[in-house]
């Protein structure tokens, strides 16, 4: 499909528009190659940071080579740890390194920081570090809006404590082509929470393809759109499905649920008993449940001259009252959530960024984030987590029928040139909602392409 | 000038694009009332804000109306305290005031929501409480894409233990016609660090035309551009200016000193013993220091994979290594810095959203944000405070060369539909410049007319 977009954009449009080429995105195929070439792998600060190693190890168990500095060949990946990084002086050395390494990313590459965090670099290396750390922030959100032919640019900020383990599911995603649309992204990991999968079951190629094997995952209006997408990808993946959506849905959410195997539950999830079935379903049907994806949302868009209560109401009721009373029941005794439970949100970049007609969903939104936010430490108290991804401009049927000046804007305003699909969001979820992500709490991931509108 | 530059845009270009005319903004100048029309005072949630008292007073003081819903009348201004909101039945309540007062807001009127942080929302009333408080963001972050004719939207957002008088001098300055080019942006404001001056002085008429009176401001590359504005309109405040800049600028940081009535001192603030000698020029020829504005700054603008060592260091050492030293020698013993002492930091947009071309650029000012944070409960410690501005768009020397399509461009892509003038940013510095402003520390406040480009 994305072939299809990629060359309807690059007739008509964009040639009248004098405008560049739009780069074919690599996406994950199941049986492909986890990596396409050599990755550079190398570490500037203090005595090396402690996370180069395992990526080296992790490169090379995926069947490719590691070089330790740019050379003839074309390159995968690039993974720099700065993680010890604590003067200007290293990160000089990081430039140095980066600079020739840029260069010989191949199309679909992949750079990715590794930094500490700001306040950890501070107790270790004063003001000074703190910056360092802060500064590969700006570093590579330029560079990643200088790569080309689909190339990214991402940053994984991981504290103090975390052991090299932490990182694997963020590495392994970043580097892969699951990735294909989150760029210029910053990642925060942390010890992880609960129980890790034995590294045996992690180095598995099956493992690999399928991550979610033996996971309950119950995916928010699933009948069509980002949800079905959510609902095939997380099944693909191994993931058992209970697909959700509203009566009216209708035979949508049957196919949604016979395609992938699943159950289907028709509910309003607005409704004051809907946390009550849902997860009574779950706890009936399933036996409990790994992965709740909160993914239905509704717009009625309007200037804020001329909201309306109902308006305003329902957006706030669907897209965040219906996720603030499910979590308030998954983290309640008796609970069906099991450990290394992952919940994930679905955000908006309107929800970070606002949006003109948008205050009723860009404040449902910005509310998820606070939620997001305010529940990972009790989450975590379960073994659980919950995070958010906050999808840009994504190819759906809704942005199919906007003007086309308005799509062709909405696909052009970032640094990969194109509209994203809906299984990027789902495989930023099905990130999140590995066993193997217990460092990531509390985050918010943009999956935008790395667009240009922001806050 | 606004109105030579609004003039030049409405013509030519502007009516080439079909695009809006662009508002004429109103910016302070001495002598006129702060506030001019009625002001919309209101609360939502609880037992109403503890804040909303605190305004209508001050709105009283200043000579205007205060109204409690939206009538008839043209407003200045709309402040709704939701400090208490913690349901979605509270944020709903906003809307429903929030809606008609909109359509009454005038030419520059100022929309300002006062708000509680996230963290303590959720001790008092969990994560629905989080969730709106965090909704806000989106809600501010929408509205003001929406609002017209130069009118602004902007969120405090304060700490549960914050005493009413901790948001004075913001809500001062985003009231006034001093924050023209601030929009969209969200600050945070605490419990003041050190003294605050006596009530007595703040409500001086004649306090407010002189803010800084009696206080001493040193500004690094004071000679041109956005520095010598600084100077100015620091002079203009009241405050004794000590002009830095390097012993190339010459006549124009003679210019500048005398403009403004102040000291010029003739530095490289790379140098080593820059931040000694800054120090003892202001321990010697000023008795000390309030103020210390880190505005110098400069551009080597190059792709990562062009980038060249040189390049890489100028800019990091300018922009970053300057400043940290001169924090350091700020923070150490016998530092002249006095009681009240505020330190602002000159960051930039490309700080926060990265910039193509600008490697070095975007991780010195990124890294200007990660040291104003790690040294903010440092300054406190002394009482003073740390601070940033991130400038978007602003018209200077430097802009005036670029190429005419990137400088429309620039202009346009934020909700004021125009470029900053360095006033804007220089007010903004004079807001965290106050000794009413110790509730601001640790702040990165945007000066960008709400540019849609982020991160």
């Amino acid at each position: 499909m994305n072939d299809v977009l990629a060359s309807l954009s690059n007739t008509g449009i964009a040639k009248q528009l004098g405008v560049p080429r739009v780069p074919v995105l690599r996406r994950h195929r199941p049986g492909d190659p986890l990596l396409a070439g050599p990755v550079l792998v190398a570490s500037a600060g203090g005595a090396g940071g402690r996370f180069a190693k395992a990526v080296a190890a992790f490169v090379e168990e995926n069947g490719q080579p590691v070089v330790g500095a740019a050379g003839e060949e074309r390159l995968h990946g690039v993974v720099v740890d700065l993680s010890e990084a604590r003067t200007l002086a290293d990160l000089a050395a990081a430039q140095q390194l980066l600079t020739p390494a840029v260069r010989k990313l191949g199309p679909s590459g992949r750079l990715l920081l590794i930094g500490a965090e700001p306040a950890d670099a501070f107790e270790s290396g004063g003001a000074e570090a703190a910056a360092v750390a802060q500064a590969l922030d700006g570093l590579v959100r330029s560079v990643a809006k200088e790569l080309r032919a689909g190339a990214t640019a991402n940053l994984v900020v991981v504290a103090a404590g975390a052991p090299p383990v932490a990182i694997d599911s963020s590495v392994r995603f970043f580097l892969s082509a699951r990735s294909a649309y989150v760029d210029g992204q910053v990642v925060h990991v942390a010890a992880p929470i609960g129980v890790l999968p034995e590294p045996a079951e992690v180095d598995d190629p099956l493992a690999e393809e399928r991550p979610l094997a033996g996971r309950v995952a119950v995916v928010t209006g699933a009948a069509r759109g980002i949800g079905a997408s959510i609902a095939d990808t997380l099944a693909r993946d191994g993931a058992t499905i209970v697909a959700v959506d509203v009566p009216a849905a209708g035979q949508r959410l049957a196919d949604t649920a016979n395609r992938t195997g699943g159950t289907a539950l028709q509910l309003d999830i607005t409704a004051a008993d809907a946390a009550d079935r849902l997860l009574t379903h779950l706890a009936d049907r399933h036996g409990g449940v790994d992965l709740v994806v909160h993914n239905a949302g509704i717009t009625r868009d309007k200037l804020l001259a001329n909201m309306t209560a109902d308006r305003w109401d329902a957006v706030l009721a669907v897209n965040l009252g219906a996720q603030l009373a499910i979590n308030d029941a998954l983290l309640a005794g008796g609970s069906p959530l099991r450990e290394a439970g992952r919940v994930v949100c679905v955000s908006s970049q309107s929800g970070i960024a606002g949006n003109r007609g948008q205050t009723n969903y860009a404040a449902s939104k910005a509310g998820v984030i606070g939620m997001v936010r305010a529940l990972a430490p009790r989450f975590a108290e379960r073994g659980a987590t919950i995070n958010a991804v906050a999808p840009g401009f994504i190819e759906t049927d809704m942005t199919a029928t906007m003007p086309l000046a308005t799509r062709e804007g909405g696909r052009r305003i970032n640094s990969l040139r194109q509209g994203g699909l809906p299984v990027d969001v789902a495989e930023a979820i099905g990130w999140f909602g590995r066993a193997e992500s217990g460092g990531l709490n509390g985050q918010i991931v943009r999956v935008c392409g790395q667009s240009m509108l922001g806050a």
